[in-house]
């Protein structure tokens, strides 16, 4: 399959050729049917099929317990951001809780401020988000009704460590560009949520897994499409779902077991990815700066700046013309931002580096 | 094209072969910008540009005035039930008023009952929702927030003539299952909304058409994502947009402009096919039902039944074997449905008749 550009967009990003080509075919038709997918209904025994069997294959590969439910929303993670105060909010306990790590948890704020009370815990922007706490060492509340935070700052390139156990109050995960891109405990959480447009599928459906004693916090009075105990119940398929997302899905979620081996294998060349372009910038710390600290770095995003900022705005044009694309930083923070999102193939990583090397040689 | 199935659908439905056939090839490389329409960043010009010309393109259709907003959103329009009277209640106002002629209408009511003060104007369960109201005769209270009805009944097959003065509050309609069918006056109407999956693209975007004046009402407290006046603000790019559903809508609406040649013409290809149909049932009226009453029958969806019931079985499993799909009746109503959505050929349509006119004589 060939293609003019490598996609290093923060989002929407790359999607595994194998899968595009699947697509492809069926945008005319999907051969089981005898119909395009964008024609299919929801109610369709080929769509239903479909949204068990990818239930499933998400559970297998995560190893979701039992005790958690499985739903695929719209609205994006940004409709998750109200939705979660309003159902899991509990009259009378203390504020929910709310680390506050860069521009994606900040969002987040604006939406939640409106439904419940909530507080910061934790913000980083004396460090200019460059930095993360330790969950472990924070105070939280143990009477609060839930604790918050962003697993990977898209914007700054900012990643937590894995969470194993936190004792307290339900901890929930936005993990819209880490998701899927290396294994959990999803026991650790009360719920964990994720967009499915860096690691997972195209724009439009939003993962959700929810442990099921928490569903008994949500008040009778909501409207049903934004109660989560309504798609639960109706296994995803309440009101007509995003059928062609949930189909990139599926066969992304096959991609990552069968051509990739899994979440583990997954891991490992996410891992090698950001490590070569790391020591990529490393080698060339006189004249780049990546803005976050060592301990905070992310596998997904890459947010980086030449010391001389004129040399940035010369790296976007001549890294487009080379055929590496989505290079810029957020408008948020500017500078440049490489983002290594599970269907960025080491080879593209591979090519990235070298027009770094060549770029600094020329320019820099 | 080849495709092995005839799509009479109730949704998602059928869509034009020029636009899959375009959609096929973006789905592997958009030749525009080198990479795939799945992977293109929503912040990317392309993208920002394709936003505004389909707004552009939408609006010169409907001749849509200019102190009318527009926005694409996600949740369907069943997420429009709820953030309606979110955005639209006036406190103090009397309740709005409902129009409850089928199916989806009712669901309205579920989620709208939620949020603010209703009361339902007219209910057409008596007759089993075979007929409408004329709205212009319904007692309706000037005071009242809002006025809503669906203009099309999906299920059952129900359709209002066109709206072109309705003194009183404020009129909202529900035309998800007949958006760019036809022409209509949105000047009628303080909001028209629509997903996008019968006549306009896939699932996983709906149009709103908002008149600026009804967006002064919208209350500050609200989180930003169900406040109308966050998207119109952003121009539908405030989260990530379904990037994928709204390219293939704005191929829909160039293949009805170019194509087609407009609304004028999509409705005069409409009224025949559904005529064409509605011939050869009423032909067949002693072994046919049709649900609708003549005054009240849908351009778009037609439910009819055998009155011996046991020939509805027959028949589903004889046009599905025939490459005529989806003619299956909604679960709540049983019996048949054919859905003649805007991308249904007329010749599928002759299809589908020679089809029924073979059954009955040879079955019935």
């Amino acid at each position: 399959m060939h293609r003019n550009q490598l996609n290093f967009s923060g989002g929407p990003g790359a999607l595994p050729d194998s899968v595009l080509q699947q697509v492809q075919q069926a945008v005319v038709e999907l051969p089981e049917t005898g119909l395009s997918v964008l024609g299919m209904s929801h109610r369709s025994s080929w769509f239903v099929d479909l949204l068990a069997q990818t239930e499933a294959d998400l559970r297998a590969l995560l190893q979701v317990p039992d005790d958690y439910s499985v739903a695929f929303l719209q609205g994006g993670s940004s409709l998750q951001f109200s939705m979660i105060p309003m159902n899991f909010s509990v009259p009378g306990a203390a504020a929910a809780e709310y680390v506050t790590t860069g521009y994606w948890s900040r969002k987040v704020l604006e939406e939640a401020s409106r439904v419940g009370p909530m507080r910061v815990i934790w913000d980083g922007a004396a460090s200019g988000y460059r930095a993360l706490p330790s969950l472990d060492a924070l105070d939280w509340d143990t009477r609060a009704s839930f604790r918050h935070y962003v697993s990977n700052e898209t914007v700054e390139g900012l990643q937590f460590p894995a969470v194993t156990d936190l004792p307290g109050s339900p901890l929930i995960a936005d993990m819209s560009s880490d998701f899927m891109s290396k294994p959990f405990d999803v026991r650790a959480y009360g719920m964990v949520y994720a967009h499915a447009q860096k690691n997972l599928g195209p724009a439009g459906v939003t993962v959700t897994l929810i442990r099921n004693a928490l569903l008994e916090r949500t008040p009778d009075t909501l409207p049903p499409m934004l109660d989560y105990r309504t798609h639960i119940k109706h296994r995803s398929n309440y009101n007509t779902p995003p059928v062609f997302a949930i189909y990139v899905m599926a066969k992304v979620l096959h991609w990552i077991r069968d051509e990739i081996g899994g979440l583990d294998a997954m891991r490992d060349i996410n891992s090698r990815k950001s490590a070569a372009l790391y020591a990529t910038l490393d080698g060339l710390r006189e004249v780049v700066d990546c803005h976050a600290e060592k301990a905070a770095r992310s596998m997904m995003n890459i947010a980086f700046r030449f010391k001389d900022a004129r040399l940035d705005t010369l790296f976007k044009e001549k890294s487009t013309e080379a055929g590496l694309s989505g290079l810029g930083g957020h408008r948020s923070l500017g500078g440049m931002r490489a983002s290594l999102y599970n269907a960025v193939s080491e080879q593209a990583v591979k090519r990235l580096t070298t027009f770094i090397n060549e770029f600094a040689v020329r320019y820099a």
